[in-house]
């Protein structure tokens, strides 16, 4: 057996499911062998480190086009430096679609950015408008080229689709054997109320959270659930933000839909409350869903609840990459604009490993396999990128994270080292901390120090893994002979 | 104390929660006292009966106004002919209103032909364009008039709702404290799967079912409660048809939600399969929901448990006459038309009670109180006819039916004495049939012979009854004071 | 129709189902009409009054002999006055067994006492020894004389029953036709648990609290369900104590299992920090199931909860007369007793109502046919005594309640009227009031002042009414035909 | 990297989470390395292959010494072939105490016995007495020695604790960090039902299934789990038989009780229709609890769900050996003896891998990572064997099965390899098999030919792995401080 290129030695290798002190050798960016005094041209002393698959943010918003011609700060440059920092290796995007437009050009500029990644990346495709001409020819074509997850939203103008589109992109999935992924909130009741607020004067962020209550988010979850049992279609649930939604995923999987779903770091650790703080400042904490808890911790226990029962899948950042200042950012329609009109979400690329590790490993509420299988395994898995991405085995790429287990870091906005001008974990004191990240066997990361290269990343073409291929029942009132 | 008008004897006085043996004593077209051995000017002896409330059948058509210009076969005079044969003395139909064009004028129509019913009747108001010109005037006053339900649909066209105007209406009933009634399916869903069968070749009857299978129900029946919740307004959901709808009413009321549920007869003992009876037989079983089990009782079972646990709270007709021949009939499309050209619908004003006493109390499922509070005292109590109306208590008006419980029928259509030439439960053998109806102290059925006086039937404007008023919560996460 | 002895006049009648205004004439002790105008010997008027069902009290300890030779200080004198003092006009106490003995002697015993008894009454005959030579003889005559339920004890020395002489008990009273009541908590935990308590030095009486935590009577409960299941037999859960309880419950219904089950006010309005106490204080709190909140509310909400869902199906007082000092009182062992040997239970008898109709009805959480239902109609059927008891209508006896439901009062020990020196609710705000009490056609409290005859109750044969027959389906996996 | 042993090569390694084509190579009988082209003495060719963790059977009688005086057939010897031939390379037997006396003599002498294994393995010590003298120093002894779980009976003469005795194990355990593992059936409860099948006339095997219907386990798993919680102790539920007891494990584990479940192949394919075969046939498929469905596949259905759901942890076999014929067999006490009167268990060491793999994996209920996690890597973390046991990485034993997933093979006694003469799967078919078994790097099974060596076999003292330790809260009505 020749020397490896690298070995990192002595170390405590965590997967989704094992812990055990080994070596672990790399050669030509993949893992090549697990052992005990293995010898490679470079040995890096992992001892008293976790080393764990690179993580895998599969849902996050990196220069992303919009249909006002503008473009997400966080470019896929910026986006990589920031993943590293915070022990990310494979990132999952947004190809856009604008409404009435075909996909192709769009998603060719779109590849042409993304081409410039210096982290591996997947794409999920957007549609915002299946009506949309020449769509029928270009999906097939879209999902044979590797992409095989569509993005649909139930909320936002323009993006939303309504029951009759969403069905629409259900059976094309279905057709073409990709998943849906979907933003859950009902688009009207959100607009009933947002009028209500700003008629009774209540312009201000607070009223954000008060505009999509947790029913708004728990009416178009169980909407998107029926119609996905009706089709028989593979579904993902993005960003559920409390844990009566998650309730109606635990009894879709108990009806045995085919289903998965995912929570964000900012759903255990911000609150309705951050979005009351004086003149813009709450603007730093907005996002859809939003926070929930206001002054407790009952949505947080909620949701550890279901990713300890098995209902939530994966943590994802749900990075959505706007500064407060600057031509994009949140200020964009002045520092006085109402709440609808402040453009939403928050970053959290680099924060997303470390405040799920700290809150749920260093907190004792889930144990270090757990964090792999949430953070890694599984969203390689879900998108089709595993056995490639998600786990620490030879052939693997050589994606790892070495992680300090007790270090204790204050977050700041410094450390997140991506494109936006601040980050709402500010201050967050958290336990456990990437040390080194290491991207198909290069040193990306080391005490912080970013070394990302222009270019280095890949696109990763998704399969439909049949390791996490949701095992599912034909709902029994679907009879599916009448449609063959 | 004087001499009354008419004492029912003997007989055991049941009321939705007691059952005792007395003397029922009539005067001036009400219940003027209980006790044993009244005397009156006319005496019915009902040794072995049961004195019941007259049925209040809260969810009927008759005469109704159909945008096309047509209207229902069942006038209010073969209505109240059918009620009082079949032991109902109160009915609750609909008045119309048409896309784009006021209410008032309608509803005028409406009441002028309803002013030639024999029988008492209130009306629920429907809603099928919360945007046309002048409803903001119209219904403040609708409501005044004693209009107290407005109906909403969330399927069919042309009348479904979409969640903004289903908002919209929610909002407008809260101001006036009128209750919403809703027809709960999903009008995308069934439009997709109505195309999908017949591109696959399925036009007959059968393809019913297939086109609005549970989930789709369900669905809408979780939407309307959600967003009844936002707007914390109180709802009734119509036609629950199976166990798995029931269930999430279960859970609404369980956190509180202001809501109250009815199943139908056609649910208990018609099933998908009925539809697949060759030609066009099987549109006589078509109605909407659709009746479900196929060859087995499960669905009905489940309707049961829900009934006995207390979610559902009201069995009504749901009474939709179309004959199967005749210028308004099921062939109005020709007998060869595809499924979704059929008028839904079926007749049941006369077959409710004896159905419900016959599967409810004879097979041991429920008690006698139980049938009268879900025929009658729910009804008049949920549409705000109680204490008129619902019950044997002094002052009450004098709507009784006499019962044979031991009476054995097999159901015919001449035994309906509808203006409908046929009824789905042909040959249905039931244990329990009403031999007498007394209306507002007039003897107007005996042994099946029916005496309707035109005109003779009275308006019954609804107040929102605080006995039945919905004990609620408001959800947790609604902030009411900041719409203040 | 003759003159009657008493008419209630113009009063609002209140029956677990209907609400009306209606006179009340009473003749020979029973309900003789109900009607307008009526005239009377004597006429009461009963404006702004609600006219009710006596409460009928079926879980309450008097006079009761113990193994001990002690005889509980509330006679049946006592107890009749205190009952008809707080409106309820029958009660269910308890008739005794000693280990070892048969129970004819002592019931001969009990009857003599009972023969003094002020008010109506019937009997529980209690099971502590089901080995007892002779009891299969005993049995049957003693439920031919009318005493139609068995209690049993899951814990209590000496009272407790284990698993194999519960199922004896479950088995000859389903030979029988009884029902059996239950005392469910875990005798072996609660010793274990009081043991560690006394180990740990903490022997004052918030100790009670924790030597019984909720779980040692879910157990218990869960425990007596399965067993009935096993035999098919129904029971009666005694004095749940909180929502976990009433859970399993809950869950019985929904399997079919012929169950009901009761609470107490104790358990709405006390708290296991009642017990923390200074000195010997505490001790006036304890009782069996501990009241259980300790500073918040959530124990009474969750039982709220379960009687709105009609999973309790009816409210008693557990009725147990131990006054502080005497020589029969909670001091019987000393002041510095440790918890163990502190008299358990808590006097409620005229209380019961005005605390539930308070908490329940002017709290907004049930209606006044709720009340009625809980505390009067329910208990009659539950036990045999409907409808002779618990309802207004003709021929029922004329037990009557005429009730004030605004009148505010603060509860004291001299308004209880009992033989005990203290109440738990001593200071306690309630909204409504019983002004005046009927008891079969004789006024016995009127404005709180009590006349009542010694001797003038009679003990009441209970038949098992058909009306609350628990309807209920055989466990799936019971083979009855194996053993018939 | 010098040399290794031996190299499996080529095959698809399976773990708990991952699933991965590589070589596994092995030296000193431990795993040396993963990786690719590795070279050894001796190379198996492993393609097509599946390379998982050699099974952990942590629930199987050995060489049992009885009360009686009698040994279970099943020696160390004969039961680690069977277990070779299987796949399996752990045992978890069981050492003996016997009522009223010390338990250090007899476990020396299960000790002595086991020295003769030829497989590695831990025990589960009995405790059927917590009251014997001496007990007290010499669990402290046992647990020390590395036996860290403790084994009760809730029935079984004279097996069985009580509830005081139950509670006196739970906190023993507690103080010594020992896990319990528990037989959940109600003993009075089957005692009754088994006399009243004996008085009804039926003492045929059928009536083992009647005298212990799901009910009886259902109520003994709920209290040990609600005394367990009342302790706060983590407990092992053993051989779940259906979906309905698993059901109160679900509750268990979300309120977040430290519990875990396992469940065995009998009631995967097995039914208590099997018990009513002609003659003494029935009695091999006798075991406790009983197999459940008869004639249909529904509790193999519920199994699955509690398995898909992550309710039961651990499939074991509790292989229980039992011969027809010889002095120790099922006729011990006569062809004819009644149900009472036969021994209870069935034999499965060797079928337990491939009936789950063959219902669970080739069923497409499960997928093969699920399969390794239940039948290896779980029992190993569960009783402290983890990481030595249970996975495939460097540094564990190698403990290796190599399967062929395509392989259809009927069951017959014969391919058991175990001592006794029958089985009661003959006939079974089912799809992947265990080609070869490696334990601690020596090949001791190769398409079904067994070498065992008596002796190879080593003790494995059991830690309290944090890995797999319950997470849990204390319950919250348990006052932990008020007994420190």
């Amino acid at each position: 057996m020749q020397n490896f290129d690298l070995v990192i030695r002595g170390g405590t290798v965590v997967t989704a499911a094992d812990s055990f002190e080994c070596d672990v050798a790399i050669r030509d960016g993949r893992i090549a062998a697990l052992g005990n005094g293995l010898a490679g041209d470079r040995i890096i002393d992992a001892k008293g480190l976790l080393v764990m698959p690179g993580g895998v943010d599969s849902h996050c918003h990196i220069e992303q086009l919009e249909a006002d011609g503008s473009i997400h700060e966080e470019t896929f440059t910026t986006a990589g430096i920031s993943a590293f920092a915070g022990g990310t290796t494979t990132v999952i995007p947004f190809a856009p679609q604008f409404k009435g437009q075909p996909i192709r050009e769009k998603l060719a500029e779109y590849r042409r950015r993304a081409a410039l990644s210096p982290i591996d990346y997947s794409f999920h495709q957007i549609i915002t408008d299946p009506d949309a001409e020449g769509l029928a020819e270009e999906l097939p074509e879209i999902v044979a080229s590797g992409i095989r997850s569509l993005k649909v939203f139930l909320t936002y103008d323009p993006l939303h689709l309504d029951d009759r589109q969403y069905l629409k992109v259900l059976t094309a999935a279905k057709k073409l054997g990709a998943i849906i992924t979907i933003h859950c909130e009902n688009y009207e009741a959100i607009r009933w109320r947002s009028e209500a607020l700003l008629k009774a004067g209540l312009p201000g962020p607070a009223s954000h959270a008060l505009s999509r209550p947790k029913v708004v988010e728990r009416e178009a979850t169980y909407r998107a659930i029926a119609l996905s049992e009706l089709v028989d279609q593979p579904i993902h649930i993005f960003h559920v933000s409390c844990g009566e939604v998650a309730e109606e995923i635990t009894r879709a999987k108990r009806r045995g839909v085919k289903i998965t779903a995912e929570t964000c770091p900012q759903y255990m650790v911000l609150g309705a409350g951050d979005m009351d703080r004086p003149g813009f400042e709450g603007a730093k904490f907005m996002c859809s869903p939003s926070p929930r808890a206001a002054g407790d911790a009952s949505d947080a226990e909620g949701l550890w609840a279901a990713i300890t029962a098995g209902t939530l899948d994966i943590i994802s950042s749900d990075h959505c990459g706007y500064s407060i200042e600057g031509n994009r950012g949140k200020k964009i329609n002045g520092a006085d604009a109402d709440f609808t009109r402040i453009p939403n979400g928050v970053p959290g690329l680099a924060a997303r490993m470390a405040i799920t590790f700290s809150e749920g490993v260093s907190a004792g509420r889930i144990d270090a396999s757990d964090f792999v299988r949430l953070t890694a395994t599984n969203p390689a898995k879900r998108f089709g990128l595993y056995p490639r991405k998600g786990l620490i085995a030879p052939g693997a790429d050589a994606d790892i994270v070495l992680w300090d287990p007790g270090r204790q870091v204050t977050l700041t906005n410094q450390l997140m080292q991506h494109a936006i001008d601040y980050t709402p974990y500010e201050g967050l004191k958290v336990t456990g901390w990437p040390v080194m990240t290491i991207a198909r066997g290069k040193l990306v990361m080391e005490d912080g120090k970013v070394s990302a290269t222009a270019g280095a990343g890949e696109f990763l073409p998704a399969s439909l893994s049949p390791a996490m291929k949701p095992r599912g029942v034909v709902p029994d009132d679907f009879d599916a002979a009448a449609f063959s």
